[in-house]
């Protein structure tokens, strides 16, 4: 359901040209329906729903802002306004960081695009740069219409009772804004990492003012190397962990574990790397927080990360690490294609494809029944992400 | 349902090693769902079903035969023992022919599992040969159990008022066998190949010795080129057309249709290649004919490929001409992995993954919005997996 839409790392938030067979029809009719992710969630609902987006019409240049004129929009201090500046600022920000640290001259390419009714996005794509293999920056912002059992997943326990209203409510309007990214360097010993922070709202339905408007944060950063370098390794959990530790003793605990859940590959019972932090659905704080707690942990991206790409990033290797780093970035793909629910919404729904599958590594390898040998440094990263570890 | 085992091309019918939670317990208890194809089908069905399968075990030898001594083994003259024995020709056949085509010395690596109960597999994979890049060839023969409802789902339209007594005859018995192969050249002019062919009984349940015993056969074969050289297209489709047509002549359009509508990467609008022939679920016509059908598209692989391999595996090339195969390999991976009804059915029911993922390429790629330049050979590729031709 629609907070799908946001419960979803690599989702762009941006369903943007309605697949071919639907396009020139707008309001595109789209279904997606909400996984069942394997960390636990306050809401483990599944549901069928239909979300109208409007088809997108590219722009030249980024708007000052991508909200609507309805009174949440610019000048206004709303929640909406200040998330919306903040990923901006933060893929400027994190833009202009990775270009530094490429060091090529390589620069990012922008697409920008926008929804007549509001809403819209920019992605910021650099490929084959001196560090970077492909590095991809998108921002968006999502005006769409839920159907009544989409909201009454939405409302959660809250809504039990809920359900006749919301029925006679009709379709409820949702707003949805985040960052997303993956960034996957060309040295096998410089980690690929992936981030996410989105924001969701509901609007009280026109016709039942009395119902309940129900907002949330989800998002992480999660770091996946081809081999282990504890230095790093632990130098990432522990910026994740001060980031967590400004706001609540119990969320990096908790979202350490979410993280380690979420990015399972089920099929090779293996995590597609070596974790972060993870988190949906987050409502039950005060929002000011959650709003602080995110920008917290967009602004700790380059902390994290920037460092172990300068150190990383020059490193001698051989033919067989660049082999495995390859096997990795496979797994990458299965992960994503498999079982990432932003990326799989995405697909079903007629996403802005380019946009959603920039998280595809540019190359990637799978060898008949390749099986690391015990105690070599490809074994250690395999059984790392086999039997997730503390670490620190 | 239980169909689906042997409704998809990737599908080795072998989910041998149950997931890791599963490990140890067996029968393993797995979820399956039939997907509609995109294609006609004569039951569009969907049902949610178990599946009983045994754990397997490794074999250092292929046996005889992997039929149980059940009368319809060995010596039998059985459908069954009839198809195993075309398949494991066809997969020594068309080894031999690739290896000898490959002309390195390279030699496919064959593993083979059994299970306790009957049923088992090889797997035979040559990797990196001087023309192969990879070249999986599977067979396998699968003893199952199917619930009440995917019995149901198979007896289809002649079932219709048999759901009370099925549900009151328990589980029914299947059989599957199938072989199944993914052939990807190193020469960006040489085509990726897939073949894949099957047959699937029920046995009539113990105690509703009245219920009618269902068997169909499902199979196909599709060329995906990264380049259109015409010679090479029409004569494979009319290797295709010819085996087809001794048969009846309403198969090859129907079965040509049917190949275009099933490898349709929807989130593309693009086909997986140049198509072929594909069917499922064919019971309507005699059954020794659809053995000889079956038998003869499988006997049809050799003559339709071998040429096309032997006049491409030395054409010169760039590394833009190998950037573009790799990119289209890319095509092929989000197909199998997102849509193919094999793939997807064996990674969620624990099938033997590296049996599964055999299908996919040793190297891929992906580029942020590629678009190769109007009357280009790349687009004319591209122009021809939007809109399918009638090649011959």
């Amino acid at each position: 359901m629609a907070s799908s839409l946001l419960s979803t790392p690599s989702q762009t938030l941006a369903p943007a040209p309605a697949p071919a067979g639907l396009r020139g029809r707008a309001p595109a009719q789209v279904h997606l329906s909400r996984g069942c992710p394997a960390s636990r969630r306050s809401r483990a609902l599944r549901v069928r729903a239909s979300v109208a987006i409007e088809k997108e019409t590219p722009e030249s240049e980024p708007p000052p802002t991508f909200l609507r004129e309805d009174g949440q929009g610019a000048g206004s201090g709303s929640v909406r306004e200040r998330f919306e500046a903040m990923i901006r600022r933060v893929q400027g920000e994190v833009c202009a960081a990775l270009e530094e640290a490429d060091g090529s001259g390589a620069r990012f390419v922008e697409d920008v695009w926008s929804r007549p009714g509001g809403g819209g996005g920019i992605s910021r794509v650099l490929e084959d740069g001196r560090v970077f293999e492909k590095a991809g920056v998108n921002v968006s912002v999502v005006y769409g219409v839920m159907p009544p059992d989409a909201y009454r997943a939405a409302k959660g326990e809250a809504g039990k009772n809920g359900a006749a209203e919301a029925q006679k409510a009709g379709p409820v309007p949702f707003f949805a804004a985040g960052i997303s990214s993956v960034l996957h360097p060309k040295n096998p010993f410089a980690p690929t990492l992936h981030f996410n922070y989105r924001y969701f709202e509901t609007d009280a339905p026109k016709d039942a003012p009395g119902a309940p408007r129900q907002w949330w944060f989800g998002g992480g950063t999660d770091l996946t190397p081809s081999y282990i370098i504890e230095e790093d390794v632990k130098h990432f959990h522990s910026v994740q962990k001060q980031a967590c530790d400004k706001f609540d003793p119990s969320f990096h605990p908790r979202f350490k574990k979410w993280c380690d859940d979420y990015f399972y590959i089920k099929h090779r019972n293996e995590r597609r790397g070596l974790g972060g932090i993870f988190f949906d659905d987050l409502n039950d704080y005060d929002q000011e927080m959650l709003l602080n707690f995110a920008t917290e942990c967009a602004d700790s991206v380059l902390p994290a990360y920037i460092p172990i790409i300068e150190r990383r990033k020059d490193t001698p290797f051989t033919e067989e690490h660049k082999a495995w780093q390859q096997l990795r970035r496979g797994r990458y793909v299965e992960f994503n294609l498999v079982y990432d629910r932003g990326t799989t919404f995405g697909l079903k729904t007629g996403g802005r494809i380019e946009s959603i599958l920039v998280s595809l590594p540019l190359t990637a390898r799978w060898q008949y029944d390749h099986k690391p040998e015990e105690g070599t440094e490809e074994w250690k990263l395999l059984d790392a992400c086999i039997n997730p570890k503390d670490w620190i």
